[in-house]
């Protein structure tokens, strides 16, 4: 999924920099154009000649690049996907501990939207209903990618021991909608940096459902008996073996 | 804020069912129909004549009601406010516990999103960039007064020894999030319940943030230290006076 670029190159590198004989950057450029372009006049409201002058090209050379106005919508929204999975999946997808994962996913996430990363290109990844037929589809089917790799991360961290039971699929939306929300308030220049957005979220999320890796020791309780704390539920501590020689491996690091 | 009719009441009844001599209802009719084609074809694609004729009305007849497009755009807005606040704002303010006040706020907004109350409307209250000037002022004002009523409750939360401390603009716009990202995602017909979704992401928000009331009493320790422990950091347990009290409330309810 991680190209010949870095996704952090793709997000800083400006446009105008590219060579005019560079066909990507070309046509991210004209992405990036008619998104802000449909941003601030609407789908609607914004004609192909429109996105043709404000890329400096006519008609016939915007048709060089896509086909129909329809095409064009997808390629934005295919375009986000691709960012987003450069950025956020490719860089977590690999990390082998599932909330290990879990949490770098969610500060990889909250750092390519407050980034400043093409703001108009989100809003229309997210709340552009305007696809039909087949484009809809092949959309919905890469967010459901994302959905189902948080689904199947919180599941194994389940298994693992990392956290409690708790149903998979409403922590997944619980976790996007947290993060994606994000684009709808954060200001570059306001009050809360994105460091401490990413750690207060990542401790409002996860602080309630991780099982703490080690139990707090009750006084004058025998060691032996402290590693094996009798069942009462499933928000107490309950080390298990996977999450034990997890402990020694952070140990190492 | 509570009108006459219940929140209820007007989330369920049809509009056709109102009589034609009562001019709020069929306003409402008039902004929710308006809402679904503004849904369907965009803003911009959607004209007064459209909107008229969706209606039943003559365009002087809707002219009647509207004194333009885009005050059509700030009524449909504000329509979505007074929704919203009948709904979730107006029934929880009143209550005295923070951490109750916040609980019963997560549900009444959920329940909102899930119970199909018109999500064209809730698209445009969201997602609808196209105001400007006062009317943008003045919606963006409605909405800050929401972000306000959350961040006082967790900060007043966090007084009363109910919950950690954390950053109450941060949970604000977490706990907002959470819970609006759902009219994205949810599908009465699907496979989880409102009920489910309440339950988990009110356990998933506040089970890390909650300070336990009753701490478990350590084996062998006297009662009464047991009610005083050490102070060993924020996530701790450390009921006040308040919380016993509130404890002391529920215990009689």
């Amino acid at each position: 999924m991680v190209g010949p670029r870095s996704p952090r190159s793709l997000l800083t590198e400006p446009v105008e920099a590219a060579k005019p004989s560079d066909p990507k950057a070309r046509l991210r450029g004209i992405l990036e154009g008619a998104a802000k372009l449909i941003g601030a006049k609407g789908y609607e409201g914004t004609s192909i000649q429109d996105i043709a002058d404000a890329c400096g090209l006519t008609k016939a050379g915007l048709y060089h690049h896509i086909q129909s106005k329809e095409q064009l919508l997808l390629k934005i929204q295919d375009y986000g996907m691709d960012v987003f999975e450069e950025s956020v999946l490719a860089q977590v997808q690999s990390i082998p501990d599932p909330l290990e994962r879990l949490k770098a996913c969610m500060e990889k996430n909250i750092l390519l939207v407050t980034h400043g990363w093409s703001k108009e290109v989100t809003i229309i990844l997210h709340e552009h209903a305007t696809l039909t037929g087949e484009a809809r589809t092949h959309i919905n089917a890469r967010k459901k990618r994302y959905v189902t790799f948080l689904e199947r991360s919180f599941e194994e961290a389940i298994r693992m021991g990392d956290i409690r039971p708790l149903n998979p699929t409403v922590a997944a939306f619980a976790f996007l909608g947290m993060v994606l929300w994000i684009y709808k308030w954060y200001r570059p220049d306001g009050a809360l940096s994105e460091d401490l957005i990413v750690r207060e979220m990542q401790d409002l999320f996860f602080s309630g459902i991780e099982i703490p890796t080690r139990p707090p020791a009750p006084p004058r309780r025998p060691r032996a008996k402290a590693l094996r704390p009798r069942a009462t539920g499933p928000r107490k501590a309950k080390p298990t073996r996977l999450a034990n020689s997890r402990r020694a491996k952070q140990r190492k690091r």
